[in-house]
């Protein structure tokens, strides 16, 4: 028997069995709800508000407060279809399609930065215009030599040309059907030339690149003219995968469940194709123009969107499949939009330092100048990479999504609604913040979440291990169903008609992430042999990152106690660094060096990471003269 | 409205709708009928009996006897199903799925050959067992890395290495699932090492090749241990093509036409997949073994193999798309039996001349030779060349299929039933014949056709013109439907209850044909400036060519009238010449070099053949003193 089950506010309609599940349900009917967990029933996040017919909630109830079951609210992945439904998808578990991600594709600004690394417009891919001498009875030889004699004549070396098959298959028509006027694009190694396209007329500066940034929460595109490097139209969105899961382990663990490796690559490959599609379509570009395609993801993005069981990522002693993936073709992976382009992938270090980093350090350039920065990357996971034109050291710390919103319960990303920035009366504990797109709030994002940290900490609402102050005294300290909270906005303000707190689990979630990622720094500096003192820059990438404010993620003691001046946002250094090895060849093959060149710390299995780890727990840490500045404004404050 | 259509003796059920063709039925149904247009209507071939039920015969009358019609014949392509049926494939009309095909798989002495010919067993693939370390934490790289370092250490050059993107899909599992002991199989060129496949365990001395010749009308597989050379196995059939057009033109047109190019390149590759599963089944070896594979065929086959479209083949200026073709995997055409498996195709050297003459002339050695050597190859096609170790000419002529039996009244392949020698009294004029099978004749093959038309012209039968001589006074000689015929086989003697006979329109289609093999041979050495008296030495090649009895192909004047000893049979040069190539890649290499080496004469345009064909179309020939062995025999028969 079957139901049908209209989703709010969308008002789509889907038929799903009886029994059947309400997040299935939703994944069919194309309606997004947010998840951390993909569905597996532990997250609490696909929250759903019954409007009409009957469901089986099965174990929602244990990740629902009291009021939201009253309100009819149900977990979508507990839940089962028991009659025709009419659910509604309430704000809070909404994700916007379209979001503010920052691409910045100032194509002038990027060209410059180039230039400085060292780039030029050089990629190893060109094309060549050939106007051929039409066969006849005295000149009769086959089309692919006639072909092969003009790249001769053009000077090519022709004993290692190769012809890609499915080239070959179209040669004689496009030949013929162009009055024998055709455009090659030709791939060069080392050794040889492939002809990997064959167009009718002359079509040479027709040509495209697209550059691709697959991070495990979002997903940035540049359409690139490969001709004189311009950014045509960037386009970017969530990672379509997030359905199946927030981060990379749950990723992993989808994928090797029945189709899910087949489902995540789908999912990315038809995201990519999608953006590709809309800056294309935009811009008149045919799909068929596009010669090349760079990506940088990490280490897990990239065996997904090739297909590659990840499995043993995530198991000890963690390894990929592979770090450098051989060149291959679109069709080889399902690209139907450009199945000829060639697609390249940013190396990566290891399972857990990807291309996305290898692109950062690239753009970063610390790898050639003689003092020592960190590079560090806050997205969904945190990579750390410290060294100079001698040595680098990577690691990852297993930070985890909380300031994405996982594990927080009004976490949630930088979009319109977020609280991203909080202020708090030391005397009164009232609440000032900001809200993205000055709506009414919904719940709080990654530098609303640092923000709240250190004002609660500096105001004394909560104490160096996070725990509530009741004593203080303030209406906003509350005991919530899981331990004490702390209100930030109240039911009237918000947009969800409810109140939106910071609970002491979430707290101790935010702790445990930030304390991950000082514990990193803090290991590979002292690998190293050095102190953060010996650091003379350190770099910031990352969507999250750009949010941050230093000072704040100093006093939480996320970040290490050094001057502001010298922190340096770098935006999304993995789609930049992709651009640049789109373009220019020199500098793709600087990544692949500087790949080679990183030397993989495993923090999990680090003694010195857990001690690291453990004397971080605190705000901002157990040993407080680390953070003089916290220390002296701490000070300031109790006077 | 559909009725049932029953094919016998086969028994074969099919529905086919009100009005449907009865060749597409048989064609459905899976019966084979014999048919030399490929169902276009216009050969006569594909007859069949009507048993029960009706059909609209459509034009079938004008192709039949009144007999024939009297008995229930129709021809399928013409008629149209008008109710519940069933039908016989007569004799005639059968095509045996086996038939004697001799394949020569005769390891030792073809190894010898390859030995003599300077070959030796070093192919361009080659297997290598690692056992590698598995991972430590201490010892994290990556799978492919792992593999990469294993053949560093054993001596490759990595820099230059590729690995194959479907085995970097299956690399970590296949490592974990075998411990870590894998075999790899690799395949060299001058710069670059690529990783083909990937096996559990140690299968180094497991690895197995095969050889194709895709001839127009049959093909022949060789499965081959590439360690040692061994030809494990033969197996050939018709080429399951031929049910849509007997020679290369018909096909071509065929190919043309809405999905009949992807029809014949599925038709091909399901061919050979069966022979080499049938092969491969019975002495245990799973196809996944399979690591290159080596296909000889003329250039219209080797394009339809490869899904390209021959068109061009047949339009002046009569241009392939490709001579040589780039090596491909076997899953690039469909092949699911060894998807990994890397294919190459013996290079052809024009539209007309193919990789089996270059195969050929690889075996014929004539290419290394002092003296001048005519090579020649009578299949379906004839083709030539003339040459030693300086220099090579070659042509095809457009001989047409009339000694596989197109266009001949009681034509047929060399397969049982069929009359492969004739002997006529010089007074009575009666017919001795031997059939192949010792069984009753269905029909004449070849070397029946060669006979019969040198013994009737010899005993005066026929005149120079290849008139039947009514005045002869022999009750074999009557009044047909298309003119006068001579009576090969009477009814009572036949195995399909008609007399079979030889047409006056028969002998026009020989003449024509010998005519055109003939002034191909005289053309080419003419345009050398040569006589036929400076060849040392006549090649016979094919399938066909090995059935001919020289003499009597001299006297009906398909052959220069040279010393007998002069001519040799070499049998199927084509798969013997990709067995080589297989094995040996100095002799492909030599291959190579033999067709960019050989210089295409294009006799359809040529003025200097006509005079020839013109001159050729009389027995043996207008020039009586071009034969003078032939000459002296009529001389004395005359007294």
């Amino acid at each position: 028997m079957k139901h049908k089950v209209t989703f709010l506010p969308d008002n789509l309609t889907i038929e799903m069995e009886h029994g059947g599940s309400l997040f299935k349900a939703a994944k069919a009917a194309g309606v997004y709800v947010l998840s951390s967990c993909g569905g597996k029933g532990n997250c609490g996040k696909c929250k759903l508000v019954v409007k009409q017919g009957t469901v089986d909630p099965g174990q929602s109830k244990s990740y629902l407060s009291a009021e939201e079951q009253e309100r009819g609210y149900v977990l979508a992945c507990h839940s089962h279809v028991q009659s025709e439904l009419t659910v509604e998808i309430p704000a809070e578990s909404r994700m916007q399609a379209k979001h503010k991600i920052a691409t910045g594709a100032k194509t002038e600004e990027l060209l410059k930065f180039m230039q400085e690394a060292g780039g030029c417009l050089e990629s190893r891919i060109s094309r060549i215009y050939l106007d051929l001498a039409p066969p006849t009875l005295d000149d009769n030889i086959s089309d692919l030599e006639r072909v092969r004699r003009a790249l001769d004549q053009a000077g090519f070396d022709v004993e290692n040309l190769h012809i890609n098959f499915m080239v070959l298959r179209k040669l004689s028509h496009v030949l013929r059907e162009a009055a024998w006027k055709v455009t090659l694009a030709l791939f060069h190694t080392g050794t040889v030339t492939e002809v990997l396209d064959i167009f009718p007329h002359n079509v040479v500066k027709k040509r495209f690149g697209v550059a691709v940034d697959i991070g495990t929460t979002t997903v940035v595109v540049y359409l690139v003219d490969l001709a004189n490097g311009h950014i045509i139209g960037s386009a970017s969105s969530y990672n379509a995968q997030v359905k199946c899961g927030d981060d990379v382990i749950t990723r992993i663990v989808y994928a090797t469940e029945k189709n899910g490796l087949q489902e995540l690559q789908d999912l990315v490959i038809n995201n990519i194709s999608s953006l590709l599609t809309e800056i294309a379509t935009k811009h008149g570009i045919r799909p068929g123009m596009i010669d090349y395609m760079v990506v940088a993801g990490n280490t897990t993005m990239n065996h997904l969107f090739y297909g590659i069981n990840p499995q043993f990522i995530r198991e000890e002693p963690y390894i990929p499949t592979a770090a450098f993936f051989p060149l291959i073709r679109g069709k080889s992976i399902g690209f139907t939009i450009d199945p000829q382009a060639l697609i390249y992938s940013m190396p990566n270090v290891a399972s857990y330092v990807g291309g996305d980093i290898t692109s950062g350090v690239l753009v970063s350039q610390i790898h050639k100048k003689e003092e020592v920065s960190l590079f560090i990357d806050i997205g969904t996971n945190g990579e750390i990479v410290l060294g100079n034109k001698d040595w680098m050291v990577t690691a990852a710390c297993s930070a985890g999504p909380a300031f994405e919103g996982s594990g927080i319960k009004f976490g949630m990303r930088a979009m319109e609604g977020a609280i991203e920035e909080v202020e708090i009366n030391p005397q009164t504990h009232e609440v000032n913040y900001r809200v993205i797109g000055d709506a009414k709030p919904i719940g709080i994002c990654g530098s609303g979440m640092i923000d709240a940290l250190a004002e609660m900490y500096l105001t004394g609402v909560i104490d160096q291990k996070g725990k509530i102050r009741e004593e203080i005294g303030s209406n906003r300290v509350r005991k919530g169903e899981n331990g004490l909270e702390f209100v930030l906005a109240w039911r009237v303000e918000s947009a969800i008609n409810k109140e939106i707190v910071i609970t002491e689990v979430d707290l101790d979630n935010l702790i445990r992430a930030k304390a991950a990622i000082y514990a990193g720094f803090a290991t590979l500096v002292g690998h190293m042999g050095m102190t953060f003192g010996d650091i003379a820059k350190i770099y910031i990438a990352g969507g999250f990152g750009r949010y941050i404010d230093v000072e704040r993620a100093i006093t939480i003691g996320m970040l290490p106690d050094l001057a502001v001046e010298k922190f340096q946002f770098l935006g999304n250094t993995s789609i930049v660094g992709a651009y640049y090895s789109l373009l220019c060849d020199r500098l793709r093959h600087e990544a692949e060096e500087i790949a080679k060149k990183m030397t993989y710390v495993e923090l999990s299995v680090s003694r010195s990471f857990m001690d690291e780890y453990m004397s971080a727990l605190f705000l901002p840490h157990t040993d407080l003269h680390a953070f003089p500045t916290v220390q002296k404004e701490m000070e300031k404050r109790k006077k």
